[in-house]
């Protein structure tokens, strides 16, 4: 694969042939081959499968040509390697994978100090076989994005022992600051060596997943959480692959973001794509159609993508994608008609 | 009651003594009394009695000392009045009030056409002789705040039937928007005859509640949202009395918001406050401390919310508050600890 492939010049703020797309949860229950993969495999048996990895993965670019792979993978997956009981209690027909649930959640500084760090080509090593299958199946067709979860949203998880809000985790911080960043350093330490080693095997770019972290304040972000996401983006910086920063919610903070060392910023649909490409000029872009366009009409999808990418502008460093993930129920055929008219949009 | 009142002042950006502060759901399941309140009724019968209705929004007065009073009562009162089954699920022990069900939720341009608009002096008689309750046990102390539902969140409810997020709404916005504005348009209707009422029988401020509209992007919010709410500031605006708008994940909409016609812009603690002040110089701000740390210890609950009025500045028109409503199982000392330090604090 050329190193110039339209995503990776977007994603360093050069000029390209027409606008990259991707989209987030492009391999998913929306999609029927997915639906058919997971009939026979449950959601961990899935991400601890080389070929199956590969098999998911791959598919949505042979379906709907999308501009960049993500790996098919899960910012938890490696909990059980740091000592953490994982497991995803069963989707509800029709609707999403299920939530995870932690069965030994994280509550005192005792229970951060007994975490481990992952040795990834040891604990790990279905997702780097994972890698290089799927890297096998693209055949330098797209770029493959490999990912991992930040510190807040990861703890999140850990402290709750599922999805189940913040209150613990925040109360944490507040009432235990000193346990609050052994936990962060632990999970930031984590995050980092599966980065490298997902890039090691061959991911040409890294996004961070830090859904959450719209939850907290400026405060607690600069004390909780913003020195640590730039240990990350440094990390990634030294192996020369584009990094990607995404969140919701955080449109208080672009600025500040652009600052921690990504070169990407993923913004959600809370901000018009022209206000964050002029608040945040010293990265690029990437987002930011609200999914739920996408389980209306075919027309309305792409009206709305099309009005994205004319307020994104012509300058380069702008990644077509959404604001949070594909759900669960969107008609394949709005998603590739949305790729199919950010591909034919131009500036004239 | 002086119309020169603090809250009433910062309301307007007119120098204060101190800085006013009040508390979202300052009447709600933390406090011991209002606990007291609901072993007898349940929450709809508590909203449908005057006596107890000035009983609840007077006591956080006595008991913290805020500097407004707020109706107690729900955006959701009036869905019998305009055709709809509301009832409120028990809430867990521990937990808040339950969540709303309705029974009869509008899904089609047919359903909206059914709804009608209330007549307050009718329909929510409780409501007015529940103002008229409260200004008397108030005695001139401190304002009242009435306040109603803004239509995209009084919406959600009504479509999905429930808390059951925006897909259904959203969906309606794009497959059927000519039922979508109309149902708006019956929302903002019945909106606008309540908060005049409420004025009328003496409420000296009024909030919207527009808790759900960061879920929208500028262009549905300018489609969908941003012309029904001016008509709700244009006519609190004709009774005189200052008007307060709240929603949350709003960070990215701050000028535009600043500009719909409400004196006060509630904002939340995605955004610093003094970037909010900086960004919308033409209103006044109200919030926005987190509430979740008012559930960790006192101490941190006091330093953030100095932080909070350090960042404000001494410029008029700034009113404290939290970012969204106490939360259940906060201590009422830490509401207390709070409210004294606000008060206490001083620009040297």
């Amino acid at each position: 694969m050329p190193t110039t492939h339209r995503f990776l010049e977007a994603c360093r703020r050069r000029p390209v042939d027409r606008l990259p797309v991707w989209m987030m949860r492009q391999a998913g229950r929306y999609q029927p081959s997915y639906r058919a993969v997971r009939q026979q495999v449950g959601f961990l048996e899935l991400c601890r499968s080389p070929e199956l990895i590969a098999q998911v993965t791959c598919a949505p670019i042979d379906e709907f040509g999308f501009d960049a792979a993500i790996l098919f993978s899960d910012i938890l997956v490696h909990l059980p390697a740091i000592g953490l009981d994982l497991t995803f209690e069963k989707g509800e027909k029709g609707k999403g994978d299920g939530g995870p649930r932690i069965s030994n959640p994280v509550r005192t500084r005792a229970d951060v100090d007994a975490l481990k760090v992952p040795v990834p080509s040891r604990d790990l090593k279905y997702v780097l076989d994972g890698i290089r299958a799927i890297k096998a199946g693209l055949a330098g067709r797209v770029p493959l994005i490999g990912f991992v979860g930040g510190p807040f949203t990861v703890a999140s998880y850990v402290v709750e022992g599922g999805s189940q809000g913040f209150n613990r985790l925040k109360t944490m911080l507040y009432a235990a600051p000193e346990a609050a960043h052994a936990l962060f350093e632990k999970l930031t330490q984590a995050a980092i060596v599966q980065i490298e080693e997902q890039i090691a095997a061959g991911a040409h770019a890294a996004q961070v997943f830090e859904s959450w972290l719209g939850e907290l304040d400026r405060e607690d972000l600069e004390r909780f959480s913003f020195p640590y996401l730039t240990r990350i983006a440094e990390a990634v910086k030294k192996t020369g692959v584009p990094s990607i920063f995404f969140a919701t919610g955080m449109s208080g903070h672009l600025e500040r973001l652009a600052g921690l060392g990504f070169d990407v910023v993923s913004v959600d649909w809370r901000i018009p794509i022209d206000e964050a490409r002029r608040r945040a000029p010293g990265v690029a872009i990437q987002g930011n159609l609200d999914s739920t366009v996408l389980l209306g009409p075919t027309q309305a999808g792409v009206d709305k993508a099309l009005g994205v990418c004319r307020a994104a502008g012509p300058a380069p460093g702008y990644i077509f994608n959404l604001g949070h993930g594909i759900q669960v129920g969107t008609p394949p055929e709005n998603v590739k008609a949305v790729v199919d008219a950010v591909h034919a949009f131009r500036w004239k």
